[in-house]
């Protein structure tokens, strides 16, 4: 099959054996799947990946053990478990120490014609969302994951920093709960969207200095964490969604002083995700700038890192 | 009257006027007063406090408008706050935007024959507890502090990093909510008196990586932090109480794969303090190496920088 390999910081188009699922596991045909800004990250060197990248995808089960997901539309989540750790015992299976991820840790991802996964990670996609739609249960589960980590409720102020696809997710959540939500971000165009969705958008930040109950750092920069750092109230709350590479100077005696609350977030409820959309409480095709063969991976990867786009997808 | 004056980096010994206090303070004569790691740090420059050191004390009421204050023995909150803000109207006076702090910001501290301060924020000692003890409970209530921000109880385990005067107090407090605990240390001499209570320590770390449950973080230094986040367990927690100039580069992305919470403590809860050292649950005369008249300053400095000493006491 056709996949998109990484190995040593470059990306090349190849043909590879389709994957044989194991005993657990289903074989996926990939119909959509989008390029996150961890893949980018990943292509850079973050985590010392080789192999298929991609983990925001929806495909159909072509190949299953269990007669019920045949020919099913599916998308899946990326934390592949052991189920007998403490972690995976407690119901904690996204911190098993042993688990392999989709497309980022020792498992080949989506960037490919077919992928294998086990029965306990699909989510079956109902009919009134669409493929594209469906491509962003992965980032809006990890949107949602925000509210797994504080309450939020129509008094609290929230600012989220960043407008790429994570922060656009977010504060859409966020609106959900309160009105009190502004997104800052660099780019008007970008934003354009959340401010007809009635969400105060902004380019500029600095001047909230101790503002805000919660502060969702979305930036994708290292940098994002002192910003946040300056706007949050005293015993306020940031969350830090933004993995990278990058290191930056911190200076932590603010974090003391004023008593914050930081949290790390990474995956979300995939089924809550898939509820958002099938009621049509977020929207996301407005975000999508284009669709790309694998052939394509060098305009589809350029595109997605182009800072005016949101997300790009392949169609495999 | 005689106190030690902080200007540009310097400490001097000058005669100033005795403070007058205003209509809501008391006249307190200094009895003794600790020399704490902040006060190291304000002497390199941290806050660009100017005026008279020290928040660490005991003293005696000598004016007072409220006559049952009158010859009493008392300790003091070291934030005053306006009373009238947000945060004060919501009971949370030591995030007060418009206070000052004894010692540390826009007021002067105990390093000094005479303190005014609010009747709000004295607390009496018990005859129970000495001079020399009643110096620890202002670092002994911020050493309680840390149970404020979560739920420790006898499965929890904890590492406390540092062994200096903070650590030595939390690894005490911690102690009487779990066995489960270990202080991690440089110094075989100050970790020596833990040992002889019952509490784990040791001088290696690194070996436990995403171990613990909590990882409390009062080395004194900003490198501490990335120690902290590399032996807490996934969804752990991390509590600082470094506040430091340094600044370190920090792999934030390990707070958000780990899903870690960290939290700021600061200042903490007078009267479990007083109890603690009142009940004898807390030991803590052991920890003084020395007592200097204000005069040898210059000695007492030098002492409490040194790396095998927790605690010396200015005797005004």
């Amino acid at each position: 099959m056709k996949a998109l390999i990484l190995a040593d910081g470059h990306v090349r188009l190849g043909e590879i054996p389709q994957p044989i699922p194991r005993e657990n596991e289903v074989l996926i045909k990939v119909l959509k799947a989008g390029i996150c800004q961890t893949d980018l990250e990943l292509i850079k060197g973050y985590m010392g990946f080789k192999g298929v990248p991609g983990h925001e995808f929806v495909g159909r089960v072509v190949q299953s053990a269990r007669t019920e997901w045949m020919n099913k539309r599916v998308v899946g989540e990326i934390n592949i478990a052991c189920g007998g750790c403490p972690s995976c015992l407690r119901g904690r299976s996204k911190h098993c120490p042993n688990r392999s991820v989709l497309g980022i840790l020792e498992k080949d991802g989506a960037f490919a014609e077919y992928i294998a996964l086990p029965f306990e990670n699909l989510h079956l996609i109902p009919e009134s969302v669409s493929d594209t739609e469906a491509v962003f249960v992965e980032p809006l589960a990890a949107a949602c994951d925000v509210l797994e980590h504080t309450n939020i409720d129509d008094r609290t102020s929230v600012a989220v920093l960043g407008d790429g696809k994570l922060g656009l997710l977010i504060a859409q959540v966020i609106k959900l709960k309160t009105p009190h939500v502004i997104c800052y971000g660099k780019h008007e165009k970008k934003l354009e969207a959340l401010r007809m969705a009635g969400i105060f958008v902004s380019t500029r930040t600095g001047k909230e200095k101790g503002t805000y109950d919660v502060v969702i750092e979305a930036t994708g920069r290292a940098s994002g964490l002192e910003q946040a750092l300056s706007i949050v109230r005293p015993e306020g709350l940031v969350i830090l969604k933004s993995t990278t590479r990058e290191q930056v100077p911190m200076d932590t005696s603010k974090i003391v002083v004023d008593e914050i609350r930081l949290i790390g977030s990474r995956c979300g409820p995939f089924g809550k995700a898939i509820d958002l959309l099938s009621n049509r409480r977020v929207k996301v095709e407005h975000l999508v700038q284009g669709e790309y063969p694998l052939e394509s991976y060098a305009d589809a990867f350029e595109s997605a890192a182009s800072p005016g786009n949101v997300k790009v997808l392949f169609v495999p």
